[in-house]
């Protein structure tokens, strides 16, 4: 079996205003000569954050989606192979996500469902179409048809007073990472999954918890959506004699 | 604040054709002296074993609904009001599931909402339906206003390769219950989850697996139905200073 | 092969001053119709309890250690068999342990050693002397010929700050819980571990953390010796279809 | 605080004889600038492992050790310091371990201890060292004073049939990691645990079990000890902003 050196292609879903895990991890791996596909609801911040990475030397595209369902993946998927024709898709991101804090008598069925949809159906199909066409890659220099990477939380993990809803969604998600590294592993289909055990830094949080700029400046606290990135790129290079389902990532000053 | 003495209504939902966890599970609450709310999609099967029950001497009603949603539901839980009126619901079991074991790629949308339903949304309903309820009794004896209770599964702590879809909704129950279990502890409301981690013996299984009078016979190798609903009166019973959230049921001679 | 209903023996290794969760099981097995063998290092105290145990109607007897190392822990085997001749070991619960909450750094080698040896080195002997008289009985009416329980702690599954030398002597007795419950099964020999998931209210406690008398009085929020005797008693009545390796029991007031 | 950038030091503890993750991981370390200080008891074999790496360019020294004990250990750690004046010691692995899969019955009180002593009471002592020499370092440019790396195993979460003198040690190791992530990360001293799930190509493993070469020229099927290595120089190279406690390793077409 050949393998491929092509430059090859990240599809990276939930991409946000640009600031968070989605855009760090989209620079990362267009700096290690990726092309980069980006997915998101807002176009104009995802053609920002395409304009940035190719204003940087990258190359990046931005695939807007309507909704995160099977029509619209279907037609991203398909329009990548269209933009970068014979060009193999190598990695693959769910960061997309739908957070719901709240006591569980007052959570909406609707609010329920959005957690579903985001954090399990979605990645269900994305993982689907990501997962065909990683299959009809040859092996990289790494032993890989290609990779599928998903972002968890501490909720991944641990249910609490308030997450109800999006702790089932994330348990579902965790639980599919794993069920699909499993069945793909022996077509050399590499799915990994990162717990993210703290705040990261976007300007949102920054916005949304009041945080101070000195919080923000503080490395020891908050996550870097770059470091987070870097932990994918580096999954991605693992070799097939030892490679990882899993792992955790927090600051260093993080309590748990 | 009171206790009561009266006697209590357990809700089984999940009773399949009488021969499984959930009408096992009914036979053990009616010979604690429990009044039993059976619910189930097949109202023949759903009269003969609320029949069955009567007929042993035990207090048992039958509820079948067209479909595990909203609306039947809440229909349901005010038809038990009106059926026992007075009588607090002290106790409910959530064991309506729906398994898929299918290599992911061939496992579709339909079926993935079906785990989704039947092991994450009509459950959320359904807690939200027994929780409110419970709020309004005293506490019993065993300083509790109402446990609820959830049926899982190996796959609710375990993917695998052929498990995507079933056990996203088992992830996803569990996840439910240790949410729950943390946010209405503090209001003496009794939430725990049972993982089942072997065959229960059942009519479907022993047709289905095609398995032996021997082996049905042979109770260290499969769980028994009734065994499983001892295990979960226990836990209604497990006073306020020491109660379970989670524990574990196998066969004793189960490969684990 | 025939099964026995004779006046069967519980051991119970770790009864302290008698007013925690190893006096608190041993009366609630005498209740049930054991006869108690209590095992404790101060010989006072052990005489105590076992006097306060017939005094209720119950059959107990105190048999010292020195140390909890093979020597004595063979003797006091022995010594059971001498005592109540003929008459069958069912029940062995390690409750004895030694905690240490101290910054890693100023934890000394005698300490490790100390929570090495009460709660790994030890409990490893007690378990090959009580399968080993398990494995002459015949199977009983719950379809065992014994049960072997330990007693876990919030350590047993978390590492923590100041739990460097506790936990890692609580992980360790969890693994062996876990390890004997798959390689003794198939010999109809039940072992489970329970994860005390709180605060036990006993003398020590009390006097220790000053707490009140209306904390004392809460049933919310502390655990009770006897409710968690409870828990082991219907562990080893558990019958061998549907039977568990592990629990955790809390108050219904803990923030977990 | 100032940052260094002066070459720095790994010691690796369990080190076998040079064909392993120990050995594998030292020319990963050398290879990306590190001082490498190898401990194992057959200096013979330390010896050939540091005269290869220093062969290739590396520069390493073998500090053999009659046992793995407090005394030992010291005086390794000093050793250290006179050989390599001033250079900090910045990365610490501890490899070494003492593997038994046995019946439980015929395990020997020294197995045990044995088993106690590599997997947990020489790591203890080694953090000790470790940490203590970590502390004196400034933050380097990833905002570490010095990285913690234990080596774990399938039987670090996972008890089995045969397990349970190996398994004990291997939770314990895993709580240590744990507790100690805990307390020094406020420190800036990263501590992580690999759980490695496979097979390790070594020289012991291809005698031992009789691995064909075909099965050792597989790569999806057992682990590379430089693979492992790798993942070691990851965790290292990690910034504080987002760093990982454990993280799995197993090959790709394993059944896990």
């Amino acid at each position: 079996m050949s393998t491929v050196s092509e430059k090859p292609i990240i599809i990276v879903a939930g991409v946000g205003n640009g600031s968070g895990t989605g855009a760090g991890t989209a620079r990362v791996f267009a700096n290690a000569g990726y092309r980069v596909a980006l997915v998101a609801r807002n176009e104009e911040h995802l053609k920002n954050t395409a304009a940035q990475i190719n204003g940087a030397g990258g190359e990046a595209s931005a695939f807007p989606v309507p909704a995160y369902d099977s029509a619209s993946l279907s037609s991203v998927f398909a329009s990548i192979s269209t933009k970068w024709p014979g060009a193999p898709l190598r990695a693959a991101l769910w960061n997309a996500g739908y957070g719901v804090w709240k006591p569980f008598l007052s959570v909406t069925d609707e609010e329920l469902d959005a957690s579903l949809n985001a954090n399990v159906r979605a990645p269900f199909i994305f993982s689907r179409l990501a997962i065909t066409a990683f299959k009809k890659n040859d092996l990289n220099e790494h032993g890989k048809r290609g990779v599928l990477l998903f972002t968890g939380a501490t909720a991944s993990t641990r249910g609490n007073t308030t997450t109800s809803a999006f702790s089932v969604g994330k348990f579902g998600l965790r639980s599919l990472s794993q069920s699909l590294n499993k069945e793909f592993g022996k077509e050399n289909i590499h799915v990994a999954h990162a717990i993210i055990d703290g705040v990261i830094i976007t300007d949102r949080v920054k916005q949304a918890y009041g945080k101070s700029e000195e919080w923000a400046a503080n490395a020891d606290v908050r996550l870097d959506p770059e470091s987070i990135g870097k932990a994918y790129l580096y999954l991605a290079n693992q070799d097939r004699s030892a490679w990882t389902w899993e792992l955790d990532l927090r600051p260093a000053h993080e309590k748990w």
